[in-house]
């Protein structure tokens, strides 16, 4: 079977090239125009020539084009970049006009500087939280399941870990270049067993091969390190940052790295977090850990991205003034001002993480001389696994443009110091599958995420119509549509028949699909509900709960604060509420509980209704493909339906008042 | 390290018998005679004499002694055996006797014809249920750790699969011997991997070697079987009991199985159940799949032992009628009188699956016309690990003489249409561990089940008592007390503190320790609790529930069927009840719950203060051991009492009457 071509669909493109002449302009050349060349001739089979004269089409770097260097312009017949890289998202952007049939006239700069992909992929070719088969990196003999096994210890297979894949690896590095993404991590911000060794020789060498590849598109390579690289490979006996040894022995590696990839982007780090190591254990804070590496990187202008994702594993159920909403401000909010120019801080949209239904993390806005990429995850952890469909846009757009001390598509920027150190971060959700995604529809996530990094201001309607025009641009128009409905209220029909209006964590452990009610209740997690006979939720206002809700700018916080003006889609995140309460849409709670549970049910009935409509309208693979996950998510939905209607149903004795069939 | 000696304390043994000089008079000579004599010269070094008038001790066989062969007689100066293992069992006798400072004077015959240990091993090492380290039998190249996973997957670690430790088999056979066990089957029941080649070329050659040591000690040897190996292993494309090839394949399989091992014991066979393959794929019941088995064993007098725990575990937990409780009696009760003479059907003690409380199994006394073993669990899967002490021989002593139609411990042998064809059987406990049980005090069950089977009448403390004594023959009297206080009631200890009065699973899934109350709730597993803001416990009635409490003998039925009669401990095995319903020991339902948990933490915290006055009275190894055990125990029980106590705090609202902590 053929490798998807997700929405660079090759043959049409083809089709509708034939008659173009293509013509580039250059005073110089780099890797990335050489690139741009094969594009044309070898990807494409375009015609390119030697005389201007007989082009339709003229490709031409100009730097006075905009101040935003990777900005470019398209014409009728030409195409302009403010650099080379501006030239090539030109080029991409021309192919997106001609696929989706649009008018040939866009002038466009990038709204994020970094627009960047972790892959949490391992070095045994299992991906942590991965849907779509195996790591395209690495690993060479496993089979293309998906690989989510919920415990992610690493395999010992030998030293021989990298796939050597180049052709994937192109066709994924022009997936990347085309949406604007322009920086990528390799491997898994949990670096365990050879990943650690990835950043010396002989790994190095070979991430260097990858690298050179990556950055013909534009792409910045970047790898996730162990903080305890020092004493696990190094030989040392500390790792503590302010030990000279230590910071020696990262400035000889980092040293090294510059030799073998002169253009390497810098380190991942998740340090002091979920067991992983970190300056805590030697009594320094985050700052000393992220500005003694930032200063072995300072000469290459390499980066330092630190994550904030820093709580404590170990939480006891028992206390409830605890909460792990509160980790990442109390940790990093003192040290606003203390991170070195070239230290970004990752940080997540929510308080907790990437869950179905989180309120925008409080730091954004807050932070104000911090460098800032604000991070979310394309890999459907929470969100369905790639089974369910799940077209996430609408939720990270929210946030995005949720106000707390201004949006955080403009305040992210305008409190990094440095300017270009910000931008937006996903976690991939592509592997070995034949469509990358596991799920034909999850492309449009993987899609959306490069458009929302360049464009801030397009909404999730318009991302998913460009995307549905490129991938299935051949279609009929109610195909389209067809698909379209299906996808744009995806992500409230999974959160419909989730754990309700906000409570969190209600799936099974450690795989994170599926209800398991009480599954995280009374473990380390800090993810609770608190719901008993009475109500449910937790109450993080500062008079009686966690305090949580006071750390929002305060026109927020005093939303938040109050149970009768915090919205019902964000209500048990923020207070404990009783089974009979009204909400905002007129009904109690339980009664919502119910009716949600049984919409979401409905919905994905009337999915599978709307895609069997499909058959023969959209190529097989793809309509067998979707027909699939779709009754997989019939299953889960009705999971979801009657376990969480019945547990509240025996909580709180209350029927439901349309008498539908609760299981007692 | 040492390997513990468990109960047969090689080094004071040897002391207490050096003025012995022994003689065996004996007219013909067997492989256990030539045992006996290896036995005494090479295994305690004593002095065995070819002069009669020089021997202090004689040992002898005498046919006259007992109808029943495996009899002895012990005396002053003197071993009477009724046959050569009669013989054998009366020398281990007699060493206990010493080691216990016993009378010499104890004439004996075993109750149970059939004294079996099952092995869950798995031939890469592992151990369904196993917490004692890896396989005696099985595997090369893993550590020693607790191999219990929750998952059993079979890794396939290359052909040579047999650990080949043959002084450890030869210890493991002694102590087996030592009390009274005559049979073994060597490989799990859920039979995987290469597991399923066992009975065939190269693999049985090898499980001879072993059955020809094991032969020395008394010891049958068994394998459990794979129902689909016809298919599996021997490319037919069916495995239908009624196939004619089917047929032949089997009878071929186990005639080269007698050509290789002459006193090969039989097959146990899981079949229907779980997953696991049978003869209800094909239409046919268990009888047809057993007799056909049956048949081919018949001119070896092979035995086909044959497990009736068979249910669907795909239940749906919104079908409040189906109940697993019922399906052994379902399967098998139709089918009494149908099996052949050499099938035995192997009967839980309980109806669900060796849990910490469950009445008796109702096939026991109802069963008229079939043989059968009632099974027992050593490795105490739902008891703790081997981590928490749990001394069981209280809880299975209480079902061998629950009065079904009589007591199980005279009608499984009343009504086996072959009297020596029934017996009790239980799941091994030990492992690579170098105490051979993980924990040093679970070696009491291993012991005790043995002596459990040879006399139905010993009691729970007799027994301990016994073990002790042999155990630790050399501490001072006080010290053993100690020890008995601590072990002789941790049954019902670790029963407070776990899921109250008989409801069941609230156990973390998969493994089995620690708590989960909902764990099992809305899975497909049969084993629910039904809990709501008002009560829990399954209804089991006739009038109201399942059904199932109709199934004893009426005398006992109408106890079961009856709330009021119903004893406390069972109480939620059979019937709803409310929070505030009145226990027969005066107390509320939510009263009793709150004080059993506290009350179980209490005990433990009462075991590490005695344990820990043991420090320097027992030796370094075994009160390490312990101590290690009993704090992790300790943490365990808190778990236990307040997630137990909060859960139902939380669903009755009713608080405790005393005021202690409940955390909200």
């Amino acid at each position: 079977m053929a490798i998807d071509e997700m929405w660079l669909q090759f043959s049409i493109l083809k089709k509708r090239l034939t008659n173009e002449i293509f013509y580039v302009n250059l005073e110089y050349e780099d890797k990335i125009t050489i690139r741009l060349r094969s594009e044309i001739c070898e990807w494409l089979g375009c015609q390119l020539t030697g005389e201007k004269s007989e082009a339709t089409v003229v490709l031409s770097v100009n730097s006075k084009l905009d101040d935003n260097l990777e900005a470019y312009e398209v014409k009728e017949n030409e195409i302009i970049g403010a650099s080379s890289v501006g030239l090539l998202y030109g080029f991409y952007a021309y192919l997106r006009l001609k696929l989706s049939g649009a008018n040939l006239s866009e002038k466009s700069a990038p709204a994020q500087s970094l627009r960047m992909i972790n892959h949490w992929d391992q070095v045994d070719g299992t991906i942590e939280r991965g849907y779509a088969g195996e790591s395209i990196f690495f690993g060479r003999f496993g089979s293309n399941d998906n690989t989510d096994t919920g415990s992610f210890a690493v395999k010992n297979i030998g030293t021989d870990i990298f796939r050597n894949d180049f052709t994937r690896l192109k066709m994924y590095a022009r997936f990347l270049a085309s949406i604007g993404i322009n920086a990528i991590s390799l491997n898994n911000v949990n670096v365990r067993g050879l990943g650690t060794s990835l950043i010396v020789s002989p790994y190095i060498e070979k991430v260097g091969e990858i690298s050179k590849l990556f950055a013909t598109f534009g792409l910045k390579t970047f790898l996730a390190i162990n903080w305890a690289a020092p004493k696990l490979i190094g030989e040392l006996k500390t790792s503590d940052p302010l030990d000279e040894n230590v910071y020696t022995w990262w400035q000889q590696t980092i040293d090294h790295i510059y030799e073998v990839i002169p253009d390497f982007g810098g380190f991942v780090v998740k340090a002091d977090s979920e067991g992983e190591p970190g300056p805590y254990q030697y009594g320094r804070n985050h700052a000393d850990g992220a500005n003694m590496l930032a200063k072995a990187f300072e000469k290459y202008n390499g980066l330092v991205i630190w994550r904030t994702f820093v709580y404590n594993s170990q939480t006891d159920w028992r206390k409830r003034k605890n909460d792990r909403a509160k980790a990442a401000y109390e940790n990093f909010m003192p040290l606003d001002g203390d991170f070195s120019d070239n230290v970004i801080l990752q940080i997540k949209f929510g308080p907790i993480d990437f869950g179905v239904r989180e309120p925008l993390m409080p730091l954004f806005g807050a932070l104000k001389k911090t460098n800032q990429l604000m991070e979310f995850q394309i890999t459907a952890e929470y969100l369905g696994h790639q089974l369910d469909l799940n077209y996430v846009l609408p939720q990270w757009l929210e946030m995005i443009h949720f106000d707390n001390y201004g949006q955080p598509k403009d305040t992210i920027r305008a409190n990094s110091p440095v300017a270009t150190h910000s931008g937006f971060i996903a976690i991939g959700n592509v592997g070995m599958d034949e469509n990358w995604c596991g799920n034909k529809l999850s492309q449009a996530n993987f899609y959306g995420f490069g458009r929302m990094c360049w464009n801030n201001d397009l909404t999730a309607t318009e991302i998913l119509q460009e995307w549905i025009a490129l991938t299935f641009s051949e279609v009929k128009a109610e195909v389209q549509k067809e698909i379209f409905e299906l996808l744009i209220d995806s992500n409230q029909t999974y959160e419909l028949y989730n754990a309700p209006l906000a409570v969190g964590s209600m799936m099974v452990p450690h795989y994170h699909y599926g209800p398991s009610i009480n599954g995280y209740e009374y473990d380390r997690w800090g993810a609770y509900h608190f719901s008993d006979r009475n109500g449910l939720g937790i109450d993080r206002t500062t008079a009686t709960g966690t305090g949580f809700a006071s750390l929002y700018a305060p026109e927020v916080a005093k939303v938040f604060e109050d149970k009768s003006k915090t919205p019902d889609e964000i209500l048990l995140f923020f207070h404990y509420v009783e089974y009979g309460h009204l909400l905002h849409n007129g009904k109690t709670l339980i009664q919502t509980i119910y009716d949600q549970h049984f919409e979401g049910f409905e919905r994905v009935k009337s999915y599978i209704k709307s895609w069997k409509s499909l058959k023969g309208q959209v190529d097989e693979a793809t309509y067998d493909n979707v027909a699939d996950r779709l009754e997989r998510q019939l299953e889960h939905a009705r999971n979801w339906r009657d376990q969480v209607n019945t547990y509240f149903y025996r909580m709180s004795g209350i029927p439901d008042d349309q008498g539908r069939e609760i299981y007692r």
